[in-house]
C-alpha cells in the first residue's frame, strides 16, 4: 500500500505540527481579502523550524501537492488563500529573534516575528526597522517580505525590500539555501534575495530574514490639515512634493473613513472636515519644526479649512491612530474590496477625482485611505452585506480603478501583492513578453509548480 | 548560399554601425581588468538606438553567436571582455537624457550617458543622482547598472540598484520589454528590474534606465586623519560605525596609494602619514559641523597622528581628488589586480591586517583603497611589468584575499561584479544549490546562452 501525503507528514513532523481538523484548517484557509476565492486544503502544518518546512516541501514535492505558506493572514490580495488539496504551511510559530547586531545594524529573525515586536526589540538597542504596514501589530516579517510590504514611513524610508539583506529559503525541492548577504553591499551573482522579496511564496519559502536597521530617528513633528475636497487634499500632496519636502509620513484619510472611525470610537473627527491629511517630519531640530510649519502653510494654500503644525503630540498620535483604525472601522460596515494602486505623485489629485467619478457612476461607496506622499492609494470599495448587485458593481469598479492607475503610468499594487485579486490587473499592466519572463522565472525555480501555484501569475 | 552573420548585421544596421577593422575591434575587446583573458571577437557594433540593439541580438540569436554588451569599458572584472566569435555591442553612443522629472524626481537616460554627465544635468534642476563610482568621469550608467556599481557616497546613500526604478531591456530573443516602474513603490510580479541590475549583460541588454533622484544635499563638511598604521585606521572606521554616525563618505587610502599619487602629482601627501582616512558629513548645519568634529576626535582616539575637521574646502577637495587618482596612479606602476571584497564593518581592521600578512607572506605589493565605511575594500595587487613569478604569486594572493573575505562573512565583490576574475570566488562563496538557482535563472531568460555567456556563472 503506497503511503499518503498525510501519513508521510505525520511521520516526518514532530507531534502537534500537522493539523487536519477541518474547522481549524478552514480558519487558516484565507487571508483578509474577503473577496478572493479560497479552495479546500488537505491539511495545515504549524512549522516550528526550518526542518519542519523542509519536511513539508519534500512531501509536497513527492506528491505534487501545492504548498501555501502563510504568516498572520493579514494579506489583502488572497495570496495566502488555500488552493484545493494544498498543504497550508503556517510560519506563525517561528518567532525567534535570532540576532541583533548593533555595530553592523542588522537583525536576523524567523518569519513569524510580528512587525511591531521586531521594532520593539531593536528599539531597546537604539535601532529602528522602518517598514510599518498598517497591519504592523499583527502581520509578520515573513508576510511583509512575501508582499514587499510598505507602510506609513515608506515615503521617506522605503519598503520592506529596501531592508532585506539576506534570506534563508527552502527551495521548491526542499533544499535550504541562503541568498543575499550581511554586508553593506555586494553583487556576487544575480540578486536572488530581491527576486524572492515580493514573490508571495511562489519561488521559495522564506524561513529566516536578515534585515538592515537604522538608528532610531529623532521624535517626529506632525502637521495636520482638514480639507472639504479630496481633490484639494490631493493637490496639497502634490504641492508638498513639488516644494522638495520629504516628510516621513504623508497620509490621507477621507470622510468615509473618518465617519467610520467616529461611529466606532467616537472621536468626532468629522466635525473638523471631510478629508484629513497627516504629515510627519523627522528631520533634526530645528529643521523639523520649520518644515512642519511649511507643510501646514502648503495645506492652507491648497484649500485646507484648517491646518496646523501640531504642538500636542497626544493629539497628533490620536490622529495617526485614527488613520490606522480606518480599515478595521470600515470592515465593520461590510465586505471591503481593497485597492492598492500607485500613481506618480503628480497625478494623485487626478486619480482621486477619477475614483470619485467611478463611485458616482457605478453607485458604490468608495472610501479612501492613502499613503498619499508616495502616490499609493487604497480606495476601499464597500458594499452592504448581502447586496449581490452592489457586489457586481463593486467588482467592475475595482477593475476600472486598476485600469485608471495603469493609464496614469502607475501600478496595480504598491504593497499588498498580486495574490488572486490583482492577477487580471497585472496582465493588463505588463506586456506579454514580461509576463512570459515572469513565468520563465517561476518555471526555473519551481519547475513542478508546487509553491503557491496560481497566485501572482497563472500556473501552468 | 546562406547568409553570414556579418552580412545580416550589415543589412540590418544603418551605415557606420558595424565595425570589422581588427584594430578597432581589438581596442574594444577588453575592459580595465588587465589580468582577465579576452577572446577574439567577430565584430563590433556601435549601437545608436534600441533598434540597433534588437538587430544585433536577433542576428546573434539566429546564429547562436555570443553578444557582449559594453559601455565605456571601465569595468574591473573582465565582464565586458570579448568572447571568441562574439559581437561586441557598444552602447556608448546611446547618450540621450530622455527626461528629467523634477516633481517625481526621476531621470530617464540611455545607457551610454556618463555618470558625471547625469549628475551635472540633474544638478541644474536641484536634483542629485548619488551613486558615484571612482570611474564616474568616464563610466556609463548602463555599465553602472550592469555591475550594480557603488562609490564613495554609498555608505550613506546606497548603490546603483537602489536608484533604478525601471529598465528598458532587449531580451535574449531580441524583444523589447519594460520592467520596473516609475512610481515610488510597487510589487506587481517578480522584481525583474532588480534581477537584471548587476547581471553584467547576461540576462538582457539594458537600453534605457529610469533612475530615482534625490534633492541635492547640503554642502558636505570633511574630516580627515592621517594614521601610521592601517590597522589603526581600520579601528577608527569601526569606531565611527559603533558611535552611530553615518557619514556620506568614509574612505581609506594607504601609503602605497599616497606615494603613487605623490610621484605622479607631487602632492606631498606622504609627508603627513602612512594612511589617510577621509570622511564627509552632509547633515544639515549645525549638525554637520558637530558630527565632523566628533569624527576627527574618533580618529585621534584611535591613533591618528593628525586629524581635523577641515575648514578649507579646497584642501578637502584635494584630498578627495587624491583618493580618486589613486587607482590610475597605481596603474602607472604596472598591471593592477583589483580586489573588491566586502566584509562586515566590524571586521575591517582584521581584514586589513590579514591583507598585510598575505602581502608579506607572498612577497607582493598590495595597495589599499577602500570604501571603508561600508566594509568595501579594494586591495590592489601590483606586480612589476614582466615579472612572471610575481604574477603567479599575485594570483595566489588574489584568491586568498577572496577566501579571507568569505571567512569574515563577507563577499567577493561589492561593486565591480563577478565578470571573469571573481568566478572562482563566487563558487566558493555560494552553495551549489544557490549556484544552480543562478544557472536556472540564466537558462530561463537566455535559454540559448547568447548573452555574455561564461561571465558571472559558467555556461553551459
Amino acid at each position: 500500500m503506497s503511503s499518503t501525503p498525510l501519513d508521510e507528514l505525520s511521520a516526518a513532523l514532530p507531534a502537534g505540527r500537522l493539523v487536519t481538523d477541518p474547522d481549524i484548517v478552514r480558519s487558516v484557509s484565507t487571508d483578509q481579502a474577503a473577496w478572493a476565492p479560497a479552495g479546500a486544503a488537505l491539511a495545515a502544518v504549524r512549522a516550528h523550524s526550518t526542518d519542519d518546512v523542509v519536511a513539508v516541501v519534500k512531501t509536497a514535492a513527492r506528491h505534487g501537492i501545492p504548498v501555501v505558506a502563510r504568516g498572520a493572514g493579514t494579506g489583502l490580495s488572497g495570496g495566502a488563500n488555500a488552493i484545493d488539496g494544498c498543504i497550508l504551511l503556517s510560519l506563525e510559530q517561528m518567532t525567534d529573534v535570532v540576532e541583533i547586531n548593533d555595530v553592523e545594524r542588522y537583525a536576523v529573525v524567523q518569519p513569524g516575528v510580528v512587525n511591531d515586536r521586531l521594532r520593539e526589540v531593536v528599539a531597546q538597542q537604539g535601532l529602528w526597522y522602518p517598514p510599518d504596514p498598517a497591519s504592523s501589530p499583527w502581520s509578520t516579517i515573513g508576510g511583509n517580505v512575501s508582499t514587499n510590504a510598505g507602510g506609513v514611513c515608506c515615503v521617506k524610508y522605503g519598503v520592506t525590500g529596501d531592508y532585506v539583506l539576506a534570506l534563508e529559503v527552502v527551495t521548491s525541492n526542499g533544499e535550504v539555501v541562503r541568498v543575499g548577504r550581511r554586508t553593506a553591499k555586494g553583487v556576487a551573482g544575480y540578486d536572488l534575495a530581491a527576486l524572492i522579496v515580493g514573490s508571495e511564496g511562489t519561488l521559495g519559502i522564506v524561513t529566516e530574514i536578515t534585515v538592515r536597521l537604522r538608528p532610531l530617528p529623532p521624535p517626529a513633528i506632525t502637521a495636520a490639515g482638514f480639507f472639504d475636497s479630496i481633490v484639494d487634499a490631493g493637490s496639497a500632496v502634490r504641492a508638498v512634493g513639488a516644494a522638495g519636502i520629504t516628510p516621513s509620513a504623508l497620509e490621507l484619510v477621507d470622510r468615509h473613513c473618518l465617519a467610520a472611525v467616529d461611529d466606532w470610537k467616537h472621536m468626532d473627527l468629522t466635525v473638523n472636515g471631510n478629508v484629513l491629511l497627516l504629515a510627519r517630519v523627522d528631520d533634526p531640530e530645528p529643521m523639523a519644526d520649520e518644515v512642519a510649519g511649511r507643510i501646514a502653510q502648503i495645506f492652507r494654500d491648497n484649500g485646507a479649512s484648517w491646518a496646523e503644525r501640531s504642538t500636542d503630540e497626544t493629539e497628533a498620535d490620536a490622529l495617526f491612530a485614527a488613520r490606522r483604525l480606518a480599515y478595521p472601522a470600515l470592515e465593520r460596515l461590510g465586505p471591503v474590496l481593497t485597492e492598492d494602486v500607485v500613481v506618480p505623485r503628480q497625478f494623485v489629485p487626478d486619480m482621486l477625482a477619477r475614483i470619485e467619478e467611478l463611485a458616482v457612476a457605478h453607485d458604490v461607496t468608495i472610501a479612501n485611505i492613502a499613503h498619499a506622499g508616495d502616490g499609493n492609494l487604497h480606495p476601499l470599495i464597500i458594499t452592504p452585506i448581502g447586496d449581490d448587485d452592489a457586489r457586481r458593481r463593486a467588482q467592475a469598479v475595482f477593475e476600472q480603478i486598476l485600469d485608471a492607475a495603469i493609464s496614469f503610468g502607475g501600478t496595480v499594487t504598491g504593497e499588498h501583492g498580486v495574490g488572486l485579486l490583482k492577477k487580471g490587473g497585472l496582465r493588463r499592466e505588463q506586456s506579454d513578453v514580461v509576463l512570459a519572463m515572469q513565468r520563465a522565472v517561476k518555471q526555473a525555480l519551481d519547475p513542478q509548480g508546487i509553491l503557491n501555484p496560481g497566485k501572482v501569475i497563472d500556473w501552468p
